[in-house]
């Protein structure tokens, strides 16, 4: 489908509270435990969600809207989340996740954005140019790519522990599409 | 990780919440649409997920506590949720996924397994001998291989709309790995 932005903000206002549902005082050995070497925990993806919330998505947005093609956007760490994460708890990370992601959609809807902004155009600084409504529908897809994440770094802590069944599970058989 | 009991159960007991979290109210853009021909909205998931709480799960895990390997499991249907679903609100069947998930495990705690029985043997019709823990730990898996599988066929709806994003987002590039 063609972007929608009210389908947009619907997803986005969701995501909280389905990882919170998800992974709240879920035991560590599912939520702290990643795929091996320079691969993420459920633990980490909600701080690198949190990363995205403070410097890419509305920052991106605002400045499309404020300086359209001329400046490029800051390019995004994604490592970024690591030192901010340390230290914290699941559940705290949850809130703050939450709590970002309101603040943000808040933002979002007084831009009160009309057909004709969201075909504004900004620089990327690797993909070029970009529109306002590419960026913001990458936002929606950027929370499912993580849950796929999430769930199938889940599912790899029991690979072994399913047994011959391993053959009918999908998500077992997902070897991660992007890195990481 | 080895197969722990109170670990399965903690995510067996959130699905339900999550997947309610992520699509109740939701436009039908994102929950009736699939990925083509033969392929599963995410409505579609959750009527499979209500499925396999009637006929896969529980009913499996006491046939191999009562009557261990001389009995095979039945076959279970991949498509039987189409006519139980027919007609239902994604809503309702949210409900219904919640209720039978939890009388599921409200059943699987009565049955107080100790490690031992973790280790009794039933027959598989295809798989052949699997034991009660492999089952247990696939009725976890599963709940996360679909998981999976919807955030998928969700982002798949804005594979266009993310514009040269969608080199970045590996949701867009999982073809899934298991049929639907």
């Amino acid at each position: 489908m063609q972007h929608n932005l009210q389908n947009t903000i619907s997803l986005l206002t969701r995501t909280p509270a389905a990882l919170s549902a998800l992974l709240r005082d879920l035991p560590e050995a599912w939520t702290f435990r990643n795929e091996g070497e320079n691969t993420w925990s459920a633990f980490d993806v909600v701080g690198h969600l949190i990363h995205g919330e403070r410097t890419d998505w509305m920052p991106r947005a605002k400045i499309v809207v404020q300086l359209g093609e001329t400046r490029a956007f800051e390019s995004f760490d994604r490592w970024g989340h690591v030192r901010e994460s340390q230290g914290k708890s699941l559940g705290k990370l949850l809130d703050e996740f939450a709590r970002l992601r309101s603040e943000n959609l808040a933002e979002l809807r007084a831009l009160n954005l009309r057909q004709e902004d969201l075909e504004r155009r900004g620089r990327h600084p690797a993909l070029g140019v970009v529109t306002l409504s590419e960026l913001l529908a990458t936002w929606a897809v950027h929370d499912l790519t993580h849950l796929h994440q999430i769930s199938r770094v889940m599912a790899y802590q029991y690979c072994e522990a399913v047994g011959p069944w391993s053959a009918y599970l999908g998500v077992l058989q997902c070897a991660g599409h992007s890195s990481p």
